[in-house]
Parts: C-alpha cells; sequence; structure tokens
C-alpha cells in the first residue's frame, strides 16, 4: 500500500516528502532525483526563480547504498535561499525587533485572484496571506517530483514502464495532432525551449510566450503524459475510488493550476459517435491488440495493456505583473493583488511533475496487483501473471 | 470521516451501498430516493431497459422514522427483473442441469471495446465477460445515487447548499454559451428530454439522437453540474490528495463512460490568457466577492464561496446495435461483441449521477471542516465560522 | 486492498455488510455464511433471543454460483423477529398514531452503564437511548462474521490457513495452561458449552454461570484465537500503523464488550525476565523454526511463520437482570438503567466473532503482501515466494 | 484528518515525521519538542547510547514563528552519531573498498529472535539484518514523540486535555493499586528513575534493573497512559474501525515491544462480575457523573467525559548481552544472535511514547468531531457543543 505525502513552506528551510510502503531493492541516487528537478525546471518562460533556485536533494531514509530497503523513503529538498528567508519564516519565534526590521515580513493583505489565498485565509484565520501562499506555491511540486522519481524508477526496474509527458498546446498555439512520443524521446523534448515534440509549434510557442511577457500577462496550455509498457489488469472497475482513471484524475488535478483531465481525448470523443470512439480488439501474432488506442489504455477503470495516454489543462498562471484588482484585507478597499514571481508560462514543467504523479498512481497500482515487497517478487508475480493470462 | 461503498451486479438481487460517517438528524424517506433513482432513468435515448426498471428501495439501517440515526445508512436498490435472472446470477451454486438449460447462462466470450470486458477478464481470470460486465454496468450508479441523495440531503438541510446539473453539449450539439441554471430550475431542466436548459440546442438533440439511432449508432455528450450556497474554506490547499479539486476529479471520473473532467472551463481557459482567465476580487455590501465565476468555484483547492461549477466528458455508449469487431476468446478468432443493451445516450442520466458524486464530496469535505456529528452541531458550527470570518 | 463496512440496527430489518477488495475464485455459499453465524450463537449462558434468533442470509453481490466474482462481496443477515419491529424500527416516517400505540416506542431515557448509551446520545443529540443501543448492540457482529466467512474462506484456499478460537477463562475459571487447539479441533471445541478444551474447567464454568444467573449477574472472560499454516512475512515493521499486531489489536478491541488485547500472553511475558521470553530460533530439517511460540507468532508487526495466537478480554455484559444506577434524562433524576436483554455470559461467542476479525486482518495483509486478483493468482504468488526465500 | 507517517533509519541521517491536517493556530516550539525527545530518554536501565544520543531537532514545515499555519508539519531529529555512520548508512552508493574497510558495514547474518530481523529479511528479501533492524528500531519513537508533541498541544490548547503516563508494573515488582497520577504530577514522575509514583515500589524496581543487569538480562513492564479534559463523544460506536478503543490499541500495539493492551483494568475486569464491572452513573450539582471509572473512560467505543485510562504490557528487550541461539543465515548453523545495544529496561521510556501516540489519537478524534481548521474555531466548536449537550 503506497502513501505518500509532503510537506514544506515555498520559501523555508526545505520541502521533505515521505513515500511509504516502497519495496526493496529499487535503485535509486540523489543524482537521479536531482536530474528529475533539474528537469521541472525546464521550460522557455520560467522567472527568475527557475534560474538561481537549486534543489538541493538530501535522501533521509529508505535507501542505502543506492537501493530501497523496504523502509518508507524521505527525501528533503533543500531551499537554497534560505539564508535570505531564515528570519522571515523562523519555524521558531523570533525577537519581534528582528521581524520588524524585515521587509519581507510585512503582512500581505492583497489576495491574488486565482490563488488559494483569500480562500485559504478564510478557512485557516490568518490575516496574512503568507502562510497559505508559502504552502499553495508550485514550489512544492518539487518534493513530489523526489518521490516520483522512486516510483518511476520501481515501475520501471519491476515492470518496465516507462513515462513521458510533452506539451501539445501553450495558450492558443496546437501541435500538430497525431504526433505521441515515444520511449526514447525524452531527451530530444526536454531539448525543446517547451517541451513540445513539434518544431513550428515550438517556434509559434516561444513568440507567443515573448507576446504575453511584453503585455506583463500569462499563459497555460495542455499537456500530454504517456505510460509504455503497461500490462493488462491495474486499477478494478469494482469500486468507484479504485478505478485507475479516478485516481489518475485525482493525482493530475491535485498539480498546483491544472483545472482539467481527460484519459485520451475524451472532451473530443465525447462530441464524436460511439462507432468511431471506440478500440476495436484484433488477434494479432503478438496476441490480441487494439487497433486504436482512443481510450487513452483505459477501459472500465482497468488499464488495457495499450499504452496510457492522458492529458491535463493547466490555467494561465495566476500571478501576473500587470497585477490584478483586489481587496487590502485591511482597509476592505480595492487594491492590487500582491505579485510574488513572474514566471509568464510553466506548463513545460507541470507535465514533468505530471510524469512524477501519474508515476506514483502506477506504481501504486501495480503494488496493489502484483504485491510484492521487492522488485524480485514484484518481477515474478508479473511473469507469473503474464505467462498464465487465459486470453493473450 | 464520510466513507462509501457499493456492492452488487447489475442483474443480481439488489444492488447495495453503504454511507458511513453520518450525521444524525438529515431527513430523508425512501421516496426521496426513489425520485432521484427516477431521475437517473431520465433522458432522450435511453432503451428498453429504461422503462421496465423499476427501482426498489429499501433503507435498511441508518434510518429511523425519516431521520438519520448516526449509523451508517444503507440502501438497497432491488432489480425488479430479478426472477427472470435468479437462476443464472443466483449466489449459491445452482444445479448443472437447470443452468445448461438457461440460454442466458452461456459465457459471453466476445468482450466488447470500451468496456472493461477484455481488460477485467484479463485482470480477474474469467473466460466469460459476465462476472465482468455484471458489475462495470452503469447500473450501479443507481447505488451511488441512492447514497448521493442522501447526502445532497445533507448538505441542503446543514448547509444550505443546492446541487444542479445539466446537459451543455450532446454529441455534435453545443447549447447556447452562457446558460446556466440555479436553484429551482431543476424540474424544468429534468422536463426536457435531453435536461438541457437551451431548447433550440435541445430540439437539435433529440434530432441527433434520431439520427444516432437510426444509424445503430450512439451518442456521448459534456455534463455540468453547479453547486450554490458553497461557503469559502472547504478542501485545502494543504495536501494533494485533500485538495477538494482532485477529489471531485476523482468522484466524476469514476461514473461509468466519464473520462474527462473540468473545473470550470479548464480546457478553453487553458486557451487564454492570465488576464482575462482569472476572478478578480472587489468588496460588496455583501462582503467580498469575485466578478466573475471562471475558476468554478475553486481556487488553491477550496472553495472560494463562489458556486461550483464543474464539467464532464462522457464517450459515447460503448455498447452499439451496430457491433464492434472483437475477438472470441474460446477461439482466438475474429468476432462482433456482444451487445448487452441498446441505449443510444445516456448523458442526461450521467448528470444526474453526477449530481449524487459531487453531493457526496462536498458532504465530506464538509463534515470535515465543520465536524458534527449532528445536523444541529454542524448548522451551529457553520454559523460559528461564517459569524467569525476575518475577512468578508 | 480489502475494506469492510457493516450496517443496520439490532432490530432493524437486516445488518448488511460490504468486503470490497475481494479476490475472485474463492468458493463461498449462504450455508457456510449460515454455518458461522450459527457458531456465533453458541455458549451457555446466552438469553432467549438466541434460541429463536434465525439468521437468514443472503448474499446480495460479488458471488455467482458459488464462487466469488472479483466484484464486492454484500451479505444480508435478515432479523426474523422484524414483523414485530418494522414499525418501531421503520425507516420511512410512521404514522404517529401508531407509533403511540406501540410500548416498544417509547424513548429509552435511562442509559445503561457499561453501554455507549449515554455518550452516544450526548454526541449524536439524542435524548434516547434507541438510537444508539440498536446499532452498538453485538448483533452488529453477526455481519463481521458474515464477512468474515469469505475471509477465512479466502486464506484457507488460497494460503492455507485455518483460523481457531477458545475460551481460556470465564469469569473466575481459568482453562488447564498450555492446552492450545489445532486444526480440527474446532468440532470438539464448539461442542464444549463453553467453547473451552479442558473438560474439567468447562465444568467450573458452567457452575460459574450458572452461580452468576441466580444471582441475576453476568460474566466476562478470556479467549483465544489461534491461525496456522500463516507464511512469515505478513505485515510490516515499517510503519506504525502497518504492523500487523497493531492491525490486530484494533480488529479485536473492535469488538463489542472486548477491552484488552495481547498478542501471545503479552501481560505475563511483560513479569518475566528476556532470557525466557523470547523464541530462539533454530535449523532444522524442515528449515528454520522457533523453539517455543512466546511471541504468538509475531515480532516486529510481522508473522515469523510460527502460528499466531492471541488473547482477548471481555468484560462482564453490561445489562444485568440486577440493574445498576444511572440518571432518567427527561427527569434528571436517579433511576434503575434499562435492561434489554439476559445473556450471563456471551465469552464462547465473542471468541467466534474474534476468528472472524482475524481471518479479515489476515486476508487483508495477505493481499497486499501477495496481490493476486484471483485465488490462483495468489497460490501462485505465495509459491513462488516460499519457493524463493533467501532463508529457510 | 489528522495523518502522520515517520521515516528513517535508526542510524541514518535523521528520522523524519510529517503530521498532516494539522489546524493553524498551536504554539509549538523546538525546545518543546527537544523536551518531550528528552522525557523519552529519560529511565533507570537504559545503555550508552540514551547517554550520548542527542536529539536534533529541526521543524521544517507547517510552523512560523511559533504557531502551526494548517500547513504539514515535518520534523526532523538529526542523529548526532551520523559522521561515524555515514559511509555504512549512505544512502547514495559508496566505493565498495571504502566500504570493505568498515567493520560495521559486515553484514549482520545471525538474527536476533524477538526482533523483526529474520522475518524482515525473509519478507524483502534480505541477507543483511541491517535493512531491517535499522527501521524496526525503538529509535524510530523519536519522530513519533516528535509529532506527538504537536498534537499534545493541539489537544490541549484547543481542547484542555492533558496527557500522561507512569509505570505501574516493571518486571515482578508491582506499584501500589490504585495510585493515579493528575495533572501536575508529571515533574515528579519524570523525577523517579522508573517514572513511577510508588517510592516503594520504584525502589525495588531499581533492585530488579540492577539484578537484571547482573545476570546480563533484560526486563519488560508495564505502563499507564491517562488523559485528563476528555469531553464525552469521541469516537463512535458505529463503525469498527472508528472505536476509539480500537484506534487507541492500534496506536499503543505499534509501539515498538509493547504487545498487549487494555483499556481501563479489562483484564482483571474480565474475572470479575458485571455487577462490580461497570461505571454507575449519578447525578451531580456539576452534571451526570460516573461514581467509579472502570471503563477507562470509553464505552462503546466513545468516550464518557471520564478521564481515559489506559495500560500497555511491552515484553523484555529482545537484544540481552547474554545472547541468545539463532541460526547464521549464509550458513545454516546454530549461532548467538548479534546483539546491537544493552539497555536492561526501556519502560518508562515506552510510556512517554505512548503519551504520543494517545496524544495523536485522540487529536484525530477531536478534529473528527469538532472540525476546525484553527485552534479557535476548534475552542468555539468545543463550546458549542458542550454548552448544547442535551444531557449534562
Amino acid at each position: 500500500m503506497l502513501r505518500w505525502l509532503t510537506a514544506g513552506e515555498s520559501h523555508g528551510q526545505a520541502l521533505v516528502a515521505v513515500l511509504d510502503g516502497v519495496p526493496a531493492g529499487i535503485e535509486i541516487t540523489s543524482d537521479e532525483i536531482g536530474h528529475e528537478l533539474a528537469r521541472r525546471r525546464l521550460g522557455y518562460g520560467r522567472g527568475a526563480r527557475m534560474a538561481f533556485e537549486r534543489d538541493v536533494v538530501t535522501i533521509l531514509g529508505g535507501v542505502r547504498h543506492g537501493r530501497t530497503l523496504g523502509s518508507p523513503v524521505a527525501i528533503q529538498v533543500g531551499n537554497s535561499e534560505w539564508p535570505k528567508w531564515q528570519t522571515v519564516m523562523s519555524a521558531d519565534p523570533v525577537d519581534p525587533d528582528l521581524l520588524a526590521a524585515q521587509a519581507r515580513n510585512a503582512p500581505l493583505t492583497r489576495p491574488r485572484p486565482g490563488h488559494a489565498d483569500l480562500a485559504g485565509m478564510q478557512k485557516y484565520g490568518h490575516d496574512d496571506a503568507r502562510p497559505i501562499l508559502e504552502r499553495a506555491s508550485a514550489r512544492e511540486t518539487a518534493a513530489r517530483v523526489a518521490v516520483g522519481t522512486v516510483a518511476k524508477a520501481l515501475i520501471k526496474q519491476a515492470l518496465g514502464m516507462d513515462v513521458l509527458s510533452h506539451v501539445v498546446e501553450l495558450g492558443s498555439v496546437v501541435a500538430k495532432s497525431g504526433l505521441v512520443p515515444v520511449p526514447g524521446d525524452t531527451e530530444r523534448i526536454d531539448a525543446d525551449p517547451l517541451r513540445c515534440l513539434d518544431p513550428q509549434a515550438s517556434e509559434r510557442m516561444v513568440a507567443e510566450v515573448d507576446a504575453a511577457k511584453r503585455d506583463a500577462d500569462t499563459l497555460g496550455g495542455i499537456v500530454e503524459v504517456l505510460v509504455y509498457g503497461v500490462p493488462p489488469g491495474l486499477g478494478t472497475h469494482t469500486q468507484w475510488d479504485r478505478k485507475l482513471d479516478a485516481r489518475i484524475a485525482t493525482a493530475l488535478m491535485s498539480i498546483q493550476a491544472i483545472k482539467g483531465v481527460e484519459i485520451g481525448d475524451a472532451f473530443t470523443q465525447a462530441r464524436s459517435r460511439g462507432s468511431v470512439a471506440h478500440d476495436e480488439i484484433v488477434p494479432t501474432p503478438d496476441g490480441v491488440k487494439r487497433v486504436t488506442d482512443r481510450a487513452g489504455g483505459l477501459e472500465g477503470g482497468i488499464t488495457s495493456g495499450e499504452p496510457l495516454r492522458v492529458r491535463a489543462a493547466m490555467k494561465p498562471i495566476s500571478s501576473l505583473n500587470r497585477a490584478l484588482s483586489t481587496v487590502d484585507v485591511t482597509t476592505g478597499e480595492v487594491a492590487t493583488a500582491i505579485n510574488q514571481r513572474s514566471d509568464v508560462c510553466a506548463v513545460p514543467a507541470a507535465a514533468v511533475v505530471a510524469e512524477s504523479m501519474m508515476a506514483l498512481v502506477l506504481a501504486e497500482a501495480a503494488t496493489e496487483k502484483f504485491g510484492g515487497d521487492s522488485v524480485t517478487e514484484i518481477r515474478r508475480n508479473l511473469a507469473g501473471y503474464l505467462d498464465n493470462l487465459l486470453i493473450r
């Protein structure tokens, strides 16, 4: 039973993630986690923070000499800016005079539209937005990627799965339809400024980012995550909250600024007729296959054995240099919202985070189906299952 | 801590749902549940089963004299066709001769594309699709609606929330943009053949259904669910799986044939710029408000106090009279898929089911925030919270 | 991921239990469940209800022709006394005049010490104890035994485990120390009036029950549950709430009137020295073994491969004919507690319930370790594990 | 919904605990956590490690300027011995030559009876006990105490509860019966070498420890945890796994070396008659009270409003200087078990850990009943509940 929690504030000392229920024997290193965290900072249109932010990875538990032990994995992602913030974000009480001297400590009283700020302040009873925005920040996704890297390693090493992502839409620019990456394409995708497979679209996306930047505006987009090497039978149709599509929906929707999720091309498919919306089944020398993958690899909440394909819609970044109208909560008067950062677009990074969330969900589903307290045991159980499928 | 599970097969003796963690004092009757179950059978384009299917509701536990007790609510939805199926679906072993005489008992060996059939058979080790399709069937949603009705009553009586739904797209027909129902509109929506607010679109939808039926084809569509009267502060930004948008995503994606979920108009919004994508905050005599509701009432995974608005994409029904190609699993040869029913479209019904799932998620989030073991206690805690909001 | 919930009131129409996450292919029948329910009514010292109570078992879902399907199993245990209670316990509102005519409907305003009555009324806001005692009643354990029988069948058929129980103490009578039943002893134990393996002790227990009955008093006792055939490696030391001993503790402590749980002879062992409290490990021709089983088969929250042995302490029944002092909540005056039934002792039955709870926990732990969506798959994964143990 | 996970190995860089679902506004500092960690090292009979082990507390997230934010609290407890262990316990791969030079890195192949060693090695597929014993070690309880301190602060500040513990039995020595500490006694208890309230018994306990030490043996004992200021109505009778006694049982049984749990004096009570085993209810000027507290403050899985009183049995420490027999897993030959440490007895410390686990369970139950995202809100909801109790 895989579980994961993250903790930590954006400008706190560190983020931390705990992944519980990890099988023994997964090969993983800090460098690999650092590599994925670097991928999370990719993408044209990011602000200054991405340039100086360095993620200092420390594996605190669950791994020894490059292999998981079977105990929970805890990973700390240090904040290289901590020295600047250690008074303002100190966990322990600080001399009020010291605090008063820190401009950074001034209460943030102009909640930003599109953020958790206002609702969070109301919920938790704060008159300062900092306690909310520190945790609601997308910085938290670094902790997800840290444990997501472990999940990726698990599903790759024990089950042979590869997780990929790319950007299919950015603002008004749509990548050429039907371009679907395959394992091995990640390096090429990562090299593209927008992590887009279609070079022409990528060029237009760069221009779109530049234009938005000039207008002090921001952009959203749509990302696609794919998983190859998925065995049939992960997830189940038998209970609402165990359906794999439902669990993927939670995982992706939980990413900051993601507001929509579709399996395959669900919104488009909803407008088509049944006769052209499903994946017919055919016998082949390599076993039973689908001729298409419109279902995104999921039927009835169960993996079909075809690649998983899921899309997520990211709203434009809510912090605009051209700040939005709000209310100053101390005065009740109209004000312009605080502005904490200046990314134009974080869609390429969201795709990388989505890979991690997908890997975590699949690692959970795979350990449910195949049990297993070690990579060896999962592999053996998977092989036994595939070798004994009644229908192939 | 609200939890709910359903059980039962499509042609079994009964479906049953258990809702655990229900506060005491909710007024609820079998008739009200029956009324919601009847709404679930609405919609132009349904097959014969909807006409003769009668849902016999029995509240087995948790309610006495029309009020919940605080103990788990269990509701049974009987299958009025059970006499025809009691041999074929008998839980206990049946004389093989008796079974052999039943055509209905013949193994279903031609799994249907778009259904859980094939992946489910592989997963659970069946060479007959019946054990899978009996549970994967959308009939199961009757059990959800049964407990969803209790959840609706809870959030209405304790917190004043109203849940509504309507069909915004059906096949290629799109309802007029911007038509959003308000509390009180349900009767009018239910009276429309497609549960669509736009009469012109509804007429075109009827024609689209008729055309699809003539072609032995099926249709999908897009539904919208709204919730009014939502206090700010349900859900939380603090942990991935506690975000309310993430939990709504699971709840809606778990509905049979739903393959996409968006909060507000997320997929459209992803293509717009930040300056026109968010909801600016303004002071009003009635307190702080948003001037728009593009966020669908959710910011950072927390309700903002604006109405919730969520859309779900339903794929076209996978069982076509014009049956799709598949493989006969006994022979490995090409075959046409089994065909179990003949709805052309179930989008209006899916919207009703979505209301129930939304109500369940909100009931869970509300009891988390306001605690409360009785309607009285929840009301008191809600009033205390609203009366003491730092920011209004 | 096995989950189970029960619902229903003591004098309601039926109890119902849902067991979710059940693998396919377990052989189970209503008769087998009925047999276990009959065992739950065993024991000298039970009141009249046990004589006339008949448990009408209906498997509502998850089983077809005597085998589980993989979908959730729902079992209804009907209340043969329902006709007498259908007005008083009606879920739907009843004509007030009809109700007023029913003596049974009078509010119960004298909460019983030792029961959930008073605290439950305060918690849920009732001024009548009926809404509480109907659900708190040990009648609810019939629903647990129903799904527990499925769990027993699973762990027996897929993993070869046998679950047994016996009474080791009743009131002041202690069975001979060191008598431990083995598989095959159940019939003999069930035939004993107190389900005790020691005939001399059993005679004294009968006398103790008779004496308590004469004094209008009640008795408690201590039961022991054993499980044979347990593979090493169920449960885990890695996280507090996944330790198998912790999960067994919840399962047994949750049984009505059970107030203490010990693994092996923990309370006695706590008074001994380490040199005589542990189980030394020895090589044998059949593999590594322990020379004793003082740990009750659990080390560090993990099964050791030795038989599981757990004890639970049941308090004396709280409903005495010689009623205890309480307060009438309508007047605030001293009163004698309501008296709902007249068992002297239910310890033998509690042992049977404890078997079911143990089976459920082991079924959960086994499916976690071995995964598996069918009995065949679990068996194969278990065999692969045992065949490949590094240490044997 | 409070959740907590711990991670980290005994000789790893740090332990870490994450507590999710924490309300805002709890006052807490590193020093307070450090103080509780120091209490966990108390007790006569501890080995050398307790003397030099210093717990370096770092709050990584969830707290700012001495108050919780509402976001998850993450606490790191550093290992002051890390420099000695950083090669042997390095998460990342280490040059094999470097490792070979470290005696500490030699595989531990003689699993200790009474520990998770052997079963853990079999489960996770290790031929070295280190990966198991590093996590199974009672050192892990430092992480529990870290978050337990936050839970204690929550239930004290929001609900006025006080959690206490003392040692009631140590080896063969039993403290005077009926001595029950009250709030304010903690300092006095902590000052006793065995955290025992009875000075005569404490002297005999010291002698018992000395004697065991001379014999290279170890001791266990029985601890009692009490909670004052508990409102009626926490926990529920309505579902097996939500009963508060069942949840307390998990929490305490999950502590390393705890093998038995009883609510009140359950094992003794099981041997008494009903007429003297329950707590009669009486009206008093201060409201309805129980005249005794035999039930340990819990009836039907719900708090009664009387103090909670729970006992836990700790087995003698499994690591003896007089090492037990085992098998060397590399040779299959008889061997003496590895011996990692030399405490004679850790019962006083276990009692402190039990306080934390109890506080965590009560914090969970209290936030379920009273909801609340801030201390202020919980206080308000509690006051509203108590002021409106139908029965007082």
